[in-house]
């Protein structure tokens, strides 16, 4: 199992968000190898800005262990965090984050990379082009 | 009704967190001088990093409004916010922030008062001693 498989996965919840007119983002844990959550962006299904599809995931995958840290756990998704979902891995202290895509406007990193936990392993760029593409394509849509 | 009134409200909700094992934090969302949300931090009880006072209080407030943002509404926390938090904050567009007890370990601030939406107008210090008290009293007694 390789980053790019549990990034298509991420890709492809981020794709279901998009057809249920959310701006696609989605998110996967993974634990030794098996995912234990997915989730997607849902802001605008419950009426609600903290549900961002890393906040959701964080939150299941925790349901799931029985324990408030992920410290083993590996969280991909396909955009880059905002500052609130940072925050959230912060607290949950997740072992290794893998990105898709940059966010330029409200990615964590223009305000400081070191939001993260120091210990989280961080790795960008998995399957940034699709994930870019399908952004791209959902806002085009929204204004035509 | 005043600042203090309501930052009385939030602190009993830190009380009733700290009688929970919680660290003490009480949040209270108001709403033309009604109070339309009230949380506090159940990091402990829901496992789950995510479960501060301010994100259960903006998830309880837009659920009520059936809407997203509180462009009118006041949030008041008895502690300065995270980075979590405070980015929350932003995206719900808070329109007033009344914050108790400053945070020099994790509150937002130390990263940059600019995490806050430009348009959220802040206050602090509100029974800041109160609530010190409070977290003091809490973290002492978790040491004996």
């Amino acid at each position: 199992m390789t980053d790019t498989y549990f990034m298509e996965i991420a890709l492809g919840l981020a794709e279901e968000a998009a057809e249920d007119g959310e701006i696609p983002v989605g998110a996967v844990v993974v634990c030794r190898n098996r995912i234990i959550a997915k989730a997607r962006n849902q802001t605008e299904r419950l009426n609600d800005v903290t549900a961002h599809a890393e906040l959701v995931a964080i939150t299941a995958a925790a349901n799931y262990l029985g324990g408030k840290y992920l410290v083993d756990c590996t969280l991909y998704v396909t955009l880059e965090p905002c500052v609130m979902c940072a925050g959230a891995l912060f607290w949950a202290q997740v072992g290794r984050l893998v990105v898709g895509a940059p966010d330029s406007k409200r990615g964590y990193s223009r305000v400081t990379p070191s939001l993260l936990h120091p210990k989280t392993r961080l790795e960008t760029g998995v399957l940034a082009d699709e994930s870019q593409t399908l952004l791209a394509k959902f806002f085009q849509r929204l204004r035509t």
